[in-house]
């Protein structure tokens, strides 16, 4: 049977990312409290493709992932594992995958002690270069409380605050738990948030945000700081988005720095 | 040329609805203020389909509309007939149609009187039945602050607070604004929200807000206290979310009434 | 510390539902061949509020779903607990739950054998009545391939075709698999989807399309057939969407059927 | 009353980008045939913050666009005009925005000649830097029809085809028609989609799809070799993808090519 993909092109472009993209597929994510966690991805992976290819093997980006069936785990060793097949499978350069999850982790309501999940949007961008070297980025989205420092100052009580999100890629020296990245941010927030929160609970949530009013301006440079005293990240990308309680847009920030450069 | 769809069917279902959906549209929305405005719809347009066809001529429901070009205005004249004309054309006992457009409001901030424009999601749903009859309903997506009762309650100050959506359907029996729906739904709420607000503004709603906190359960009631005074509406279905600004899931409350059973 | 949901309302108007809505949540799901599977699912619990009840406790519900934490199995069993635990922990007299979840299942190409993973998005609802009646609900959207009667008809060679959903609700006298739906409704497709095709295998469902065309209509006609025959379904409601591969909008038909009635 | 915004900021650390984010607002865009048409943007507004301020004035933002109110037009001069005052009102060295809509455009039926309108969703993306150069992206997301080339060569009888989205963004010298754009990707696709076909227009995109077989890769390829031919582009990025009709992922390849380095 003819293989049309394998055939010659003449139009002499290369294409710098060719593959499949949102493939749901389960996976296991490398858990600090638990081992592992179950969860469900959402998989882009992409190869080059040299000028003087027609096509690329698109089922192959499926097999292979299917070689990691009921063991497919996003580890640092197993991504690489993947970018490395993917160029061999497909006769390519560089590979590339985006993997995007929810992650669930268990806290405590602040003083009741009681339990419940929180969830948390997750990104794990990974390339392997033509010189076999591996770029990986990990970006954790994490919700958060605000409250307006402005509209706590001018007002006679209250202040108005909403759920924000905060988006956060970075590049690191060593392992860097998704744990670790969460928890900084919602350290930089007005007050974290939780699923399960009793009346003293929300008393002290409440109360905590008032004592710690923050603009995005304020949550981005808090998480700059930290990020810049850290010498395991080398790279960040981070925005605040707060769907402010008082209009029906956004307030937004945002701050890049490579510490390499 | 042969017409597959013309061709009888044997399986003896009749078919509720077929048609196109999420066509997007240019169209002209009744303005209680300016006349009229031009905005953007997603649309769908089905008909029934009796036993005895193999199939709808899908391209009939996009010609209709497109005779309408310039002109396709959402007023009750031209929905109704324009579920008389998709009937006759497709031969069909029964008609209905479903567009949903974002509607603007200019508003006036509480104290500074700065101007902006706030969007809000609307939707119209026409049905002509086999008799003739056309039932309409009109729906709005409001925008709102909600501010927790309990949370100002327990806590020593402050109080958490969030952007919340209310959703409103209501039959009626004459004409009912969009905008009369928006306002009511706006009154209930802890406070509405606006797109340009100035510092004391900001004060304005923030106290406000704090001054009038509400559950979602509150919300609901008092707008369903409101429909059930209003004669010109016959029947709701009411909803109210909050996007919670402690939480990363939302609270939620539904009241449905059929004023006339 | 007072509880204000606690307090009595004057407003005289119960409400239908009241509770949490969109919780992400990992919990595993009976699983044909593998016994289970875990994915992760977003929930909605609601129950009714009487009149005279200023507020439910929200906290309560995320509790309940969490004293099942690393066992979350949604079975029937399981199910028809958790809203007998609704409405007593919250004192109500309805409970009611939407749980909405990517599912999993290994297909293997029709002529290689090849091995990849499909994934469906899959729902259950459940309610239990005043009179603890448990009514449940299972809902599967199947991707599909349909290819146009009339295009193959009319063209030289080819016929256009496409992604498609079908959607398919079903009430049920005893268990029902959700994988016994998704291949009743694959059966009426032009051609099932795969995760992986090898060459043969795209040939062979080419070829499956093009001598097996079906119009949205008779998508839901033979599935409405089918489950007119299948004594286990009591109650279906179904729709078919056609991505169409010549036009930016959808072509749509819906069926609904009370069987008992 | 105090302005928190203005305080200065001892953290020492600039942001890149601060403002307002999804704000929707009736605008006018113009159009090759008709000067200009009404459609809905969502719209993002950011300048710079210097280290040394607290916070930027997020209203502004919304009253600068509503000095526009009733004549906002997305032209160049325009958007020039508002990124300068962006600069000025808020004190800022940069300003940067971002403006999507729908473009809708007149398209006749290939035989029958019968009209419809297809929409586009396109992006403007505008910059002045520190230095009053303006950089203008424009970018439109045109759907297609993609016909795959290996299915035609290897199948008996029809070929799997399916709706693909091709994105497009350029810079250029002087000013650039989105309907050029459109036009020019639709012209590598197998055939571009209508929103009204006849029975004898459904024949001909039938078949010209089928004489036309296209991988993601040629699309690319194609759009990449038409604009390296055209002077007035001096960088692009472009992706196509293609909503496979036999899987449930997408097929997907990218190019970007900066022609002035």
């Amino acid at each position: 049977m003819i293989d049309i993909q394998k055939q010659p092109d003449f139009r002499n472009i290369p294409i710098d990312q060719v593959g499949i993209k949102n493939l749901k597929y389960p996976v296991r994510v490398l858990d600090r409290s638990n081992g592992t966690q179950h969860t469900v991805a959402s998989i882009n992976m992409y190869v080059d493709l040299p000028h003087h290819s027609k096509g690329t093997h698109m089922s192959r980006f499926v097999e292979l992932l299917h070689s990691y069936r009921n063991d497919l785990e996003l580890s640092l060793p197993t991504l690489s594992k993947i970018l490395d097949e993917m160029k061999e499978i497909l006769g390519a350069q560089s590979s590339h995958v985006e993997i995007s999850f929810p992650y669930f982790i268990e806290k405590q309501a602040p003083e009741s002690g009681s339990r419940g999940l929180v969830d948390y949007a997750c990104r794990f961008l990974g390339t392997s270069d033509e010189n076999d070297q591996i770029d990986l980025i990990s970006e954790v989205i994490v919700p958060i409380t605000s409250l307006c420092p402005c509209s706590k100052e001018i007002s006679l009580h209250g202040a108005h605050n909403q759920r924000g999100e905060v988006k956060l890629a970075t590049r690191f020296r060593k392992f860097n738990w998704i744990e670790d990245m969460i928890e900084l941010v919602e350290g930089a927030a007005s007050c974290e948030i939780y699923s399960v929160l009793k009346r003293v609970d929300e008393k002290y949530v409440t109360e905590r945000a008032y004592e710690n009013p923050k603009f995005v301006e304020d949550i981005v440079r808090d998480i700059a700081t930290a990020l810049n005293e850290d010498d395991n990240i080398t790279w960040f990308e981070l925005s605040a988005e707060n769907f402010e309680s008082i209009h029906n847009h956004s307030a937004y920030a945002y701050i890049t720095s490579d510490k390499m450069s």
